[in-house]
């Protein structure tokens, strides 16, 4: 769907509820997991080779935070070259850390429009629920959140 | 409450809903913020502190990836010494950005016992929420979430 702006601009009016974006792609290093959980979650199956072989997952894996990072940098990239015209995020739900995410996962990015609906205040916005789940490269859902975003309407108007 | 193994750790057990737990407190610095954002969520207001002082919040302002850690950090170092028993975090609800995060703040962790219910299938542990908050130094509740927590049971048992 083109934009009544007629460039990459993606509007509150663009979105179509049901409608699915390929994001971007991210690939987790072990240098990542440590450097990142050494900062923000020191666990010893985050940050100690050894002692993440010897748990449960038998290997390093990545924490929370740092896949909710990379839900974050990933999501906001659309293969499709269409730049959201996101003003704020209101908030997430139902997050789920769901698979393990090891050394070497590929995680990629898809975002489905879970709802949409204009501001009652303020009607040159709108709020867009995106259902968003990373998948491994196994195919699997590592991750899976609800994100409510403020969007813009397209300032140019709308023929339709 | 003392465990009934005698020692720091703190266990499904020692949960008592309602009980509120001071955790820990972070200190946001303009580098922070901006290192952060560069890797996981570049949008000039949170990478450009003269684009963040042309913005609505006229100064830089923390990504929500980084407040979310922010939160992964402070809230496993609560102040009362004891050391949770957590297993695994089972996911996030009602996670709610609520006041922007500015270079400078100070940014307090508080968790409250949300509920408490024993696995129903695997006896040996029991699911906590939490309900947290992130206060910044003006006491307003920056950041707010539930997590529900697979936690262990006391492995000595329970007298009571």
């Amino acid at each position: 769907m083109n934009t009544a702006s007629g460039d990459n601009r993606f509007w509150f009016e663009d979105h179509v509820v049901g409608e699915l974006f390929e994001c971007a792609s991210h690939e987790v290093s072990a240098e990542e997991i440590t450097s990142f959980a050494t900062q923000w979650d020191p666990q010893p199956w985050h940050i100690d080779e050894a002692a993440a072989k010897a748990s449960v997952f038998g290997g390093l894996t990545a924490c929370s935070a740092h896949i909710f990072s990379i839900y974050c940098i990933t999501s906001q990239q659309w293969q499709n070259g269409k730049q959201m015209q996101a003003l704020a995020s209101l908030g997430f739900d139902e997050l789920r850390m769901l698979e393990p995410v090891f050394a070497g996962d590929t995680l990629t990015c898809m975002s489905t429009v879970d709802s949409a609906r204009v501001s009652s205040s303020k009607p040159d916005r709108g709020i867009i629920v995106y259902a968003s789940e990373l998948l491994n490269q196994r195919g699997e859902v590592a991750f899976a959140v609800k994100c409510a975003t403020l969007m813009a309407c397209d300032p140019a108007g709308r023929v339709d």
